[in-house]
């Protein structure tokens, strides 16, 4: 795979010259007419051997390019905020939005890579995480950004007079001193690290391209006419991915479904109910405030019927809890700025860092309810969004967030009676519109949504649970017992 | 994952009767109309707990469907034939073609879920098996089949009791007594492994689909249908697969690159040729006649510019070999039955035993240079073939596969002289057509395939080797010197 980026190619400055301008000019059109679009986000991956010049290759895209649209990212040790959530929080919240350009130096690559070139992971390990990143550049393909990823490659001798070179002037030494793989020392470790690399990670949506990066003027105008190739490319020839989904519909042969077979009767006396509560809300702060909570966090999802009752489980589970240690999410439409990055994003950008609750009055299986059931989103975007949910919560319970979801289920006659309640008490008239008698209308359509996302997102580790909540007393409780329980387990 | 499926459904035989004709003959018409476009394969997989039934599915859907294109296949230990191949080889072999179903039981899924339930493989390992498997339906996928994957699932009890009755009952004992993963001892096990396997596996293009499989007219209705609904819905919204590609194109500043750096004038007197040539081929016996050279085999492929000399190097290859050893495999357009199949469905079928050699002349590379080039496949296609052939690749050599590839490249002034003279050469005319003249006019852009392929398909396990091709005694004594210190490499 470095046959080519083997070969050195001579480039002075004045013939480099000849090209810098039109390249340039050419650059920032590209751009320019990317942010008109604002159709798609650009992602850039500059990863290559110790002193092949990826500082420079970003200090150049700046020059060249409108900085208001163009963020470089390099990535240290993860700071505080970051080491308290999952690995790929810190990369998702530095995602391009649609338009913009993000550069990445080190990015999501780059632990993978340090890890498995140091011998702290093995082969088998190195593998695993470059399958995870894969998925990860799939899904950002799929959600339709354009990735470019460069490797700057230098051959064995190359690479040592590179460094050499920066040894001996007081100015670059340091760019030696804070060598991460030991200089040339590994060199044919990283060789062949980066070669399984691209190998893994090497697809048709997010492609490896290896530069030979010795001199720099040839590395510069390769990299600088492959993006503006891409961008032009992509900008002329809009992406519509229609992808070969397979449309599975599972007839129902009786009405025993998850949801039909629930016994939405049951039912909690007040007087129980009032103690079995303060148990649990009890029970829940000394959880909480138990010393092993610091080392994770607790994402709540709450998901039902409309009227199912929510908003009041919520206010009962956050009731008596310090209100420095959970934040309630409520989920509506999606504001612009959501709008302009991948779907899960937004739900990225609120997990809780540990020690804390996050909780989410509607969630990411809005995707495959809400947005399935009403067609705002594509069949291979829903279809889709089954596995990449499941990836999304692995990746929480990896970092140790304890996952607990619950679907509020009511009947269609209880649901009636509360729309009807709400009309007519005033200061729950904002709560009910006209588009929930819709969404009802389309009750059967909803169940056996909700019936797939179970069948397809339930499980050992993440399970749903199913509330009856006819009676709201008794729902309330089990939400209340269900928490307590799972972050018991966890604790154990 | 289990949850709907842990629902018992209580269907009686007078019940499903009334079911029965109508889905009969709905699934005799689905698979009439599918043979009759024949643009799609149907790929059945069927998976389950130990008594769940899988036997009778498919001894069902043999009596529904037209035998004539309804293949089912079931997977005991590998036959002598199978073993001495790549592992996928088995089911590459049995692949539906366009408008046939393949019904399997077992299938791919069955050594990597044995493997696991059994402890003889790691969780790590089991996932990067499903990880290799989850690709290989990609590409089927991506080349337009219709996969639908039932896990035919029992609870404990259910499954105590099923087995209990096969116990009980001569005729059906050896079911019990056969039983691979010893009955319901590892219930918990089974259903963790079969949760892993969903999850990593469970596609929108590769769906699995979990039915409740206590109630033999349940299950057979609830299958009969799904198949028939997916069938439907792919003849009447035929898949035109788009995907988000990345078009990617490296310029070229200079005329550096692998083919034109390399040393076309390097040349060997008639002499010292004819030494050499014995001697390799000599050495070349010797390597095949060793004893560790049974626990491989060679594959051997040839590609190059026209005329550039890969029937007169190989010839040289196999002079002195015994004929048993080796096949040649000239690949011209595919037949009518190979474009039925997936692409690498060809090579697949042409790959030797243990002991054997396969020599390719023209290979599984023509997808990203004939193919690419004269835009006989889209570009989502070609794109895609590099990361397939990798992984291709990856799977011979895992299985003991030596992989030795050429390139034989000519210049353009040989290559006109070459032409001509097979012009006048009496013995020679059959092998120069317009469309040789033709493909020369296209000479550039075969040169930029063959950068990329290089770029993107030489590892370190699997190169490409260059052959400086302007004169033939060169050019047959590094094929046949590469080919000996490959294979020495191999068996030390």
């Amino acid at each position: 795979m470095f046959e080519s980026a083997e070969i050195s190619h001579d480039i002075d400055k004045a013939e480099a010259e000849k090209y810098y301008p039109d390249m340039r000019t050419a650059l920032l059109d590209a751009q320019f007419d990317l942010v008109e679009a604002g159709t798609f986000p650009v992602i850039i991956v500059i990863a290559g051997m110790e002193g092949s010049g990826m500082i420079d290759a970003a200090v150049n895209a700046h020059t060249v390019l409108d900085s208001r649209h163009l963020v470089t990212h390099t990535f240290d040790s993860p700071t505080e905020e970051e080491a308290e959530r999952p690995d790929m929080w810190r990369f998702w919240r530095v995602l391009p939005a649609k338009g913009d350009i993000g550069m990445y130096l080190g990015s999501w690559y780059g632990d993978p890579l340090t890890g498995h070139i140091m011998d702290k992971s093995s082969k088998e390990s190195f593998e695993q995480q470059l399958e995870r990143v894969k998925r990860f550049e799939t899904m950002l393909a799929n959600e339709g950004a354009l990735i470019l990823k460069f490797w700057f490659h230098l051959g064995k001798d190359a690479q040592k007079e590179k460094l050499k070179k920066f040894e001996n002037s007081e100015r670059t030494k340091w760019r030696v001193e804070d060598s991460l793989w030991g200089g040339s020392k590994r060199y044919k470790k990283v060789r062949k690290a980066a070669e399984d690399m691209m190998r893994v990670t090497g697809t048709e949506q997010a492609p490896w391209i290896v530069v030979n990066a010795e001199n720099p003027h040839y590395r510069g105008l390769t990299v600088g006419r492959t993006i503006l190739n891409a961008i032009r490319s992509r900008l002329d020839n809009p992406v519509k991915v229609t992808e070969a989904v397979t449309s599975v519909t599972v007839p129902q042969l009786d009405d025993r479904t998850v949801l039909s077979t629930l016994e939405l009767s049951q039912m909690l006396e007040k007087k129980d109910y009032k103690k079995q509560l303060a148990k649990y809300q009890d029970r829940l702060n000394e959880l909480v405030n138990h010393k092993k909570f610091k080392k994770h966090s607790v994402v709540l999802a709450f998901e039902g019927n409309d009227a199912a009752g929510k908003g009041g489980a919520i206010r009962r589970v956050t009731e008596f809890l310090d209100p420095r240690v959970y934040r309630v999410h409520p989920i509506a439409a999606p504001t612009d700025e959501e709008k302009a990055q991948p779907y899960l994003w937004r739900f990225w950008r609120r997990l809780p860092r540990r020690g804390h609750i996050g909780i989410f009055d509607r969630t990411w299986y809005g995707r495959v309810l809400v947005e399935r059931v009403e067609g705002f989103c594509s069949e291979a975007d829903w279809r889709r969004a089954y596995s990449e949910i499941n990836e999304f919560e692995t990746e929480m319970m990896d970092a140790g967030v304890i996952v607990i979801k619950f679907w509020l289920a009511i009947d269609q006659d209880e649901q009636a009676a509360r729309f009807k309640a709400r009309e007519e008490t005033g200061y729950k008239r904002y709560k009910i519109t006209d588009e929930d008698w819709r969404n009802r209308e389309k009750w059967d359509e909803y169940a056996s949504a909700v019936c797939d996302m179970v069948n397809l997102t339930s499980t050992s580790k993440s399970p749903w649970t199913l509330v009856e909540a006819n009676n709201k007393y008794y729902s309330r409780v089990k939400v209340l017992k269900t928490i307590c329980k799972r972050i018991e387990q966890a604790l154990k």
